[in-house]
């Protein structure tokens, strides 16, 4: 719920100061490039808030497309289970964008996956941290399964 | 990102329990009724996961258009500085939810909403929770602003 | 793209008259109850051009689920082959909607469904009217198919 | 409204043949490169059919963004007033879509613009025509205005 305001030029002070998930040395797993769309804007004129998760998942699905190896078949697919964002700078159109994606845990069933949304431009200009937990799950049990190898070598484990 | 699978009767077992986040005694802020459009569903044929955010932006302003008193001007608009949310089940279509809101925070410019998403037609089953903050700003300068008092009142602080 | 502007009473005059597509005495396959959404609203204030097409499908599959007798199976699926939309008045958040959906042409693989967005609450509001056209097809070889019996007799064919 | 199907390698036979509505030789406004997105599938697993009015929201307004001179102010915002879509073959995920804006008429207060909607790796592969109307409108009274000069002259008239 961004209002329509002169966007500030570094990241706004005086807000609760949320603990940054992402962890800077953890590698990179992948980087994708995002063009904001005319829609993705809101009523106040900047990126509503749930398009955020969507250049999340397609920076995420860009990534898992190209991870060597099987990594989800009729028994093991990958649930999205939590989501953690702070939005840092509101977003206009047109814009530019990279998401950065790295892996920060890897459990027995499930990665745990932080990102950084900047400005392609402007590399500083940090939107967005936070990180979401993906879970393999079986669809027929809805029980969690053993994370697919090809997901732990990914994320370098 | 919620594979096709057979809806679990309960929550998921074996995924990393998220912390919960709400406060089950702090006092109800409003309920909002939401139906499910088909569109809301991804290729997973589930509601996808950027569409719970939406839920909520629909719940938090049918809440606050209906706060007495004002809650914004051109120099206090509320902006939205961070959400978390724990995906407990997939929703599918169609489906009648609801959702509630509670304040769980109040700060000097910023408040804590938390969420539960529910089966309107199975109180039970709890599709979401978490929470989002919410911080007062003043678009001009970038810079936080006191807290409205009717959000102050309305909060119960 | 519809500007912010005080929301005319009546429909806009001096714009060039779109020929009316439905046809007022076929009768009424179904009526579909619609929430507006904030997330609908775009830039200019409005509910974006393109949600209008997801009321249209949210009313036709709310229709075909409920058509007795088989509609589809595995080798003859409805797919959209074409919109014509009319525009006739901003809709604007909070809104309740009413869509009325008429079948005005049947044939062989396909049927013709016209609609018209109604305010709940003045029926004699119009924001919208038009038409769409599915055709059966068989997705494997992507050839149209004999529209099914049951969507021929739900269109009173 | 697309059901999973193997996309066949040209376009369908059988429905019933849309009219062009575009003018191939009227000439080319503007040309836009469009990444499809992941969330842009429904759960047939293609593109929905309400994104291919963002895509050409897109087009329309990067093209709007780059006429020389005012093409809107306070009293004069242009305003959809009608669209009409023939979906050729259904967009899958990941795609590179180019989409193509012709003007092929010039009114006193409106244009209509023609689009096809072509892939980028493949660009006699079709995926939509049809065209939009835009009229040109004074907010405060719902009246249309006289086109403007800029878009007169974008649209070579």
């Amino acid at each position: 719920m961004s209002p329509r305001r002169k966007t500030p030029a570094s990241n706004p002070p005086g807000q609760p100061t949320p603990q940054t998930t992402d962890a800077p040395d953890a590698s990179l797993l992948s980087t994708a490039a995002i063009s904001v769309r005319w829609r993705d804007l809101d009523a106040f004129n900047h990126v509503n808030n749930s398009v955020f998760l969507t250049y999340l998942e397609e920076a995420r699905l860009q990534w898992l497309k190209d991870v060597p190896g099987p990594w989800f078949d009729a028994h093991a697919m990958p649930v999205l289970a939590a989501s953690s964002l702070n939005y840092r700078l509101p977003i206009e159109w047109p814009a530019s964008l990279v998401v950065e994606l790295r892996c920060t845990r890897v459990g027995g069933s499930s990665v745990t996956l932080a990102h950084r949304i900047r400005d392609a431009n402007a590399p500083g200009r940090l939107y967005c941290d936070g990180d979401v937990t993906l879970v393999w799950m079986d669809p027929a049990s809805g029980r969690s399964v053993p994370l697919p190898q090809s997901i732990r070598s990914a994320c370098g484990a």
